[in-house]
């Protein structure tokens, strides 16, 4: 493969040039690893930056159809947009979000729009890698937005999150008593709540739901790298557009003030240090899926299942054999 | 230290001795972590096991009264129960469970009880590796139920059920809607759901929030291990002790049958393997925690978040220094 090449066309907003760059750097293999750090490389002195918005919430709340929406909307503005999954389930559940572009029909047709679906893997520190290299080529083949959407498990929205200049969480009209079903944690990640299905009959209680959560996001501790005002509770309509032109004004208005205040450098430069740290712990941890150590551990765990040696001790074996040179 | 006398004090079930055996398993220190894999491995010989239920339950649903009233309800039946605490989140939030032993003065005064707060530290693997060997070390004692309490802080529910015989979830009674408040994750793992504060006004709201939890509990799917009608979901009341006994006798019921159908065995022999791989990945890891690695970390960190070094890059240039030997 041409990287010199591929990068060129990466840069010129090819999407197929950037649909093989992303298989690229999605691949495990060894020498497709080499070839996707090379095609990195050549792409980072072009310093492109888009914004990057987290993108969650539960099935049932209308998450494609928003997405749809929200990009045509930005499309409408002159914007380029890319749309990239993360699903760390998928390759269990075998189904997957965004497995099927004709879920986003419209917007897949856009010549200023690409979608890429989650590549089925099931490990979260691969899929973090290989998702921030993909927005990486995205944001080098000049898009200017990058919407990367994560379903809720595990620990897979702090991971987006991470890699997010902000995050979105989109909720469905909801009685009182169920605010309580979504992860305290999300409601600490958030920059903005999107009350979606603000249209016909749902539009009093979308309201209320909006209302609830804005008291909800008010009892949160204030955040340093936020104005007056944020985290935010909105109503959107993804079926009507209402509230897609509020939301991303206010979005604008919020980048426009961190990037002013510094916090946008510094979100970047903080979560490229934690990728880093975490790449350094994955690499540590990769020594255990090559064949020879794989066997050994295992033929170790059959006798520590059969109590022939103690969970320790077999530990310990292992990583005496494991022990690191240290060169520091 | 004497670490024969030690063990031999533990074995004789002396509470001071076991509680001096689980400050040093707790301890970090390099020949604290030598004398205490010799203790253990002096004691496994005895073969001695006790029942291990993982408890868990979030703060409101009366978790301290209802081990106080568990716990003295298995001393009058002639039983010796230790209770231990994981609160992986204590070190931050500073208050811990069971910090107070005055929350459980009755039992905590019985000499067939045995009662050991959550340890200050924050890093899961660790606080996973001693609560095992603080379990194993109140097996070798001679306890023959062991408590082990968890608050629902991130996975520290699926690490004690992963060193549990059996997992009991305790609620409170709620309305309908707020059913979905318990995490997915959770309804899973548990093998009984006991709805707490079935007395007085709550009792009729008890019963229904059980009949709530009893149909939710059909509709997962049949897991192997367990006889018809499980995981179960029943009413208690830590306050006029109703229920306890039938809790009891369904707890007995339940690994009667398991340990019939070699579930029980088999569940320590998949546990055991599950910590050995675990021991690894955090051994493999801890070479970070190295003070010179430490340092080559930090200064690299700062270069990529000036943007000097990509992540990726400084990753490898650490590896390239971690590099294990492989002598397998």
């Amino acid at each position: 493969m041409d990287i010199h090449d591929l990068a060129t066309r990466v840069q010129a907003g090819e999407r197929r040039a950037l649909a093989r760059a992303i298989t690229l750097v999605e691949s495990g293999r060894a020498d497709h690893r080499a070839q996707a750090g090379a095609l990195l490389d050549a792409l980072a002195p072009l310093g492109r930056q888009a914004l990057r918005i987290g993108l969650s919430g539960t099935p049932g709340v209308g998450k494609s159809t928003f997405i749809e929406a929200f990009g045509m909307f930005l499309i409408e503005q002159g914007l380029k947009v890319a749309v990239l999954a993360v699903d760390p389930s998928s390759a269990r559940s075998g189904g997957s979000i965004l497995g099927d572009k004709t879920r986003m029909e419209r917007l897949s047709r856009q010549k200023n729009a690409f979608i890429r679906p989650s590549p089925s893997q099931s490990q979260l520190g691969g899929v973090a890698r290989r998702t921030r290299e993909a927005v990486a080529l995205c944001e080098a083949a000049g898009f200017d937005v990058v919407l990367i959407e994560t379903v809720g498990v595990g620990q897979s929205e702090t991971m987006v999150a991470e890699m997010s200049d902000l995050f979105l969480l989109l909720l469905a009209p909801a009685g009182g008593d169920e605010l309580q079903g979504v992860k305290r944690g999300i409601m600490e990640i958030a920059d903005l709540i999107l009350v979606n299905k603000a249209d016909g009959d749902l539009k009093p209680m979308a309201m209320r739901t909006c209302a609830d959560y804005a008291g909800a996001l008010r009892l949160l501790r204030k955040r340093a790298y936020d104005p007056q005002g944020f985290p935010k509770a909105m109503t959107v309509s993804a079926v009507t557009q209402d509230g897609l032109t509020d939301a991303w004004e206010t979005i604008q208005t919020l980048i426009a003030w961190r990037r002013e205040h510094g916090h946008w450098t510094r979100r970047r430069a903080h979560q490229a240090r934690h990728w880093f740290e975490e790449d350094v712990r994955h690499g540590l941890l990769s020594v255990l899926d090559q064949k020879d150590t794989r066997a050994r551990i295992d033929t170790l765990g059959d006798q520590v299942a059969n109590g022939q040696i103690s969970a320790s001790r077999a530990a310990a074996d292992i990583l005496t054999h494991l022990r690191p040179v240290r060169k520091i």
